[in-house]
């Protein structure tokens, strides 16, 4: 039998984005509580994820509880935010100020405090600021060490929830600590805990280099360490952070089918920038995207898949390809 | 009216290919006259273009477009060989030694005598040793100077035959002379001459991080110098020459859209390196793609692409490309 | 005789800057004045960059004038805000609403006149905004055409100031309709004026995929049309607008030849976003590694590298280049 | 007290080498003794990394070892052929073919054979041709699996050599499989075994968008499984293959503390291909770059560096080093 995926997307996904040139955004700023409902209201959307501080604090999360569980949406990930304060500018775990460090420790057991109060199972890290701008600033071997101590501590604390490690290579930094599918996932094993696992998000992995099918095969190879998937598109340079599938087709294929191969069971989570665009009518098309890729991979086409990928003949998997996009327009 | 397009190849497509580490390729080197009979078969191709001494010389000129003809194809356009010997491996026309130039003037001269001699129009000139590798090794000044008067010569000599450039940013040198759209173009319009243009290698182009579509519209924009096509498909870092719409599907469908809105009236001519396939079936493929293309690219479909593209709306865009790929689908 | 390089700085540089996580930035804002006393107080800095709208106003053009006379600046350029606004979010010369289209040409009357009110040459044109972020959403065709006019209609009313266009690939939008040297070369001489030319940032460029010093002398080659220079350094991957040197040595070297070579007389104008360092002491840094390299291009070192230029051997040069930084060390 | 570094070359480096468009190279080929003897004379080179089939078999390698004992060079390293025949064109160790993964197996237990008899310590697999070049083609999780699975095999049976994973992201695939440090680590670590590491390419490591330093410390970091070096330099998209030091600097510098810094006690080894460059030449200055930097880092130096890494200051790192190479200069 086959289970249907889960879709959900981030909160602020629905509200004002800003860039470095236009620090007030490109749109209006709107309630949360418009966003909730409006994110309610995108066919298929059964979740939510919040940012620390700016989404739930210890303060409001009963009531954001109450507000998501009207609107019939669970929470899916809490992130805390550990990039978008001055004080985590030089890091949060991995910096070199061992105060920073504690304050980093604090912040996100809040955040598993919240999590665990409202039944929310997965802190997603996305450590933006935990990186380094310029050669000869960085201590590589003890920021890393750091770095992963911290993400240590909490998890050991925490058995009850899975924290998942949201790799990128560069941006807010010239190149982040949790770079690549590869060394984050080094990093989750190396704490020795099962709770400790990978985000993927799409574009950054695209950003990476990498192809992201690859790289989810790899995580779930490694004791089903994908614990959770971002999605968005982009050029392959840079986290544009665009709709899902505005460029990409054949790789999203193949990363959805392969997700179903290796038994992905997490949430598909939308993770956009729509800086000029209406957010909700952005992540409406993100889903409606997946979903018809969701339901073209039926049990026979995933049987025609792996038979391609068996041949590994490049011209008939083109082939099938074509035919499967265009084979029935007039 | 809507004029169909016309579908070509270069010969070499179906032949061997090798790389730097395996020289003598990855398959069994084939007879031209197979090769020419095996493109004849392809479904949509109407003509070939030829390497200059790899497939055509003065000697065998008359021979080859009897042979050319009996297979009913047309020769589109003749490459120079201004690359692949020894004596170019430091460039042609914008070599440092002087008797270098002239043999590059020579041979060009000896490629647009057969080409009037057998009824080609077109001279595509991919200069792919006129660049640089290090720092402090070009004369950026004197060398491109050199580099465009040679190119003027033989062009003035030549009224009758158009003259491609066709741009590339690195490969075989770290840097290519002509690199991109707009510096080709300023090259070509440099010489003052007509009949210098430029040919887009979609490939090159996207390695360029160009997006193709603008690319065309601004070589059309400047009195139509869009004068060749190039197709096959990349991940956009390197000159993968895979075959077309593996990869990239929407920018292939705004390519095509905006080659017939721009009156572009050249051949659509694939050029790939299919090193481990089957050559005639991966040339196939291609140009199977770009049919589907075509026809899917209807007066009343451009109708709506220029709407859209009037209305600038991100959302409204992705959707109608996802319902036009996947609407039809069950 | 040699001329002396011209050092300057945007001013902004000195203050504060913010990314899309944190928009309130990293440090803490300063006063406009005492940015401006910072300013000068760097060795070298003769000069002043200032952005409309930000620093200067017609309302306060008087008295900034005033402000840098007594801090023995000058104005060297002033940058319109055509970027930061949200009526720009589309575009401003090349918006598809004419209404905004007409505000463009205003904002850029009003800094023109606030130029020759307080005696500044230069006109920096960043047209950040006009570009496209998705396929099948921007008319290349009709928004380049506008984009030109708007650039014409101003550069004709006001033929007492040089307009200097700078490109940039992409950011804040995925693709800038200014994104390379060669492009927006062609679009400055299609306006027909002689006072339209050319912007280098050097992050830009790298970014862009080119060799700066080759860009540099192909503006130069086409009358002269490389107008101003602005100084920055990165990964060649994204903008990154680091200290100048931090990462590129010999490029430089290569780059103030070239600049010397072809009589490039505009300022060296330091451009960088210092979100985490002392904004003075970033800048400083930069204007000593550039006058470091001014120092070390002596005429008699200005002719060797002409001869290794002439030789055009990669060894020589490279070896040549590391005697100049090791050689005196022990 | 400092042990000095140990330099070496691929012998390769010293004879012809080609590209795809110029199969018989840019130079005359030489005969192996005049490379080894040519080697023997670069200042500072003690060590010969050979290819196996190419350099060495088993029916010459005493023979090759009593000349490179002549010339009084160490064999430093062998690499099996496993790219360079058209039987591994879909792959060694990972081919989909169990014949031809035998075949791999039964290849590179040959060379550890020879490598035994003349006391060669080390086997550097670089697998170029374990990977893929289309969507849809692959089997991630097998392909991987039998690749890691024929590593093992083959490291058990030779406990008393030493495998260095040679990793790069793509060519001749447009995806290899060991494609980036943590990746690589990570199946070295798989195969459970203590004689299996990585070798950083430099130049690979580069083009995969790393901080070479920093992905030697990850490795060293994981039980010292920092294996191997290769040097030569490129403009980060692609393995250019060029002179060490011609493009980069200040991360040179970084790495050589870095690799001291966390005990790496490997050779470094020069692998370029100067394609149009006298060979013995081009290396030799690849070599006097690397002694240059060694010479610079002096106990006191690396002192300083530590300082600045601690301190995390981008301003002063800069200006360090640009004191550093221009402060001595008039």
């Amino acid at each position: 039998m086959i289970t249907p995926n889960r879709y959900s997307v981030i909160l602020g996904n629905l509200g004002n984005t800003c860039d470095r040139f236009l620090p007030t955004g490109y749109k209006e700023s709107r309630p949360k509580e418009e966003m909730i409902r409006q994110a309610a209201e995108i066919p298929g959307i059964q979740g939510i994820e919040l940012v620390g501080s700016w989404d739930i604090t210890e303060a409001n999360a009963r009531e954001m509880k109450h507000t998501l569980s009207a609107a019939k949406l669970e929470c899916v990930s809490i992130i805390p935010d550990l990039f978008s304060q001055k004080r985590w500018g030089n890091g949060s775990f991995s910096a070199k100020d061992p105060g920073t460090r504690r304050e980093a420790l604090e912040e996100t057991r809040s955040v598993c405090r919240i999590a665990l109060d409202i039944g929310c199972p997965l802190i997603n890290l996305w450590l933006g600021q935990d990186g380094y701008d310029y050669p000869l600033t960085a201590d590589y071997r003890r920021q890393r060490s750091d770095l992963m101590e911290g993400i240590r501590t909490v998890a050991a604390e925490y058995p009850g929830l899975r924290f998942a490690l949201e790799y990128k290579p560069k941006e807010p930094r010239t190149h982040s600590f949790q770079a690549r599918a590869a060394d984050t996932l080094l990093m989750a094993v190396e704490t020795g805990l099962p709770n400790v696992g990978v985000c993927i998000d799409v574009g950054h992995a695209l950003m990476a280099g990498e192809n992201v099918a690859e790289s989810a095969v790899l995580l779930q190879h490694h004791e089903e360490r994908l614990f959770h998937m971002h999605f968005n598109d982009n050029y392959r340079t840079w986290d544009d952070d665009m709709i899902v599938g505005s460029l990409h087709t054949v790789e999203y294929l193949e990363l959805l089918h392969w997700l179903k191969e290796t038994g992905y069971s997490g949430w598909y989570s939308m993770d956009q920038y729509p800086y000029r665009e209406d957010g909700a009518a952005a992540v409406s098309e993100s889903v409606a995207f997946l979903r018809s890729l969701e339901k073209l991979l039926t049990a026979g086409r995933q049987d025609e898949i792996r038979r391609l990928i068996a041949s590994g003949d490049a011209t008939r998997s083109t082939r099938w390809m074509r035919e499967l996009l265009f084979g029935a327009l007039s």
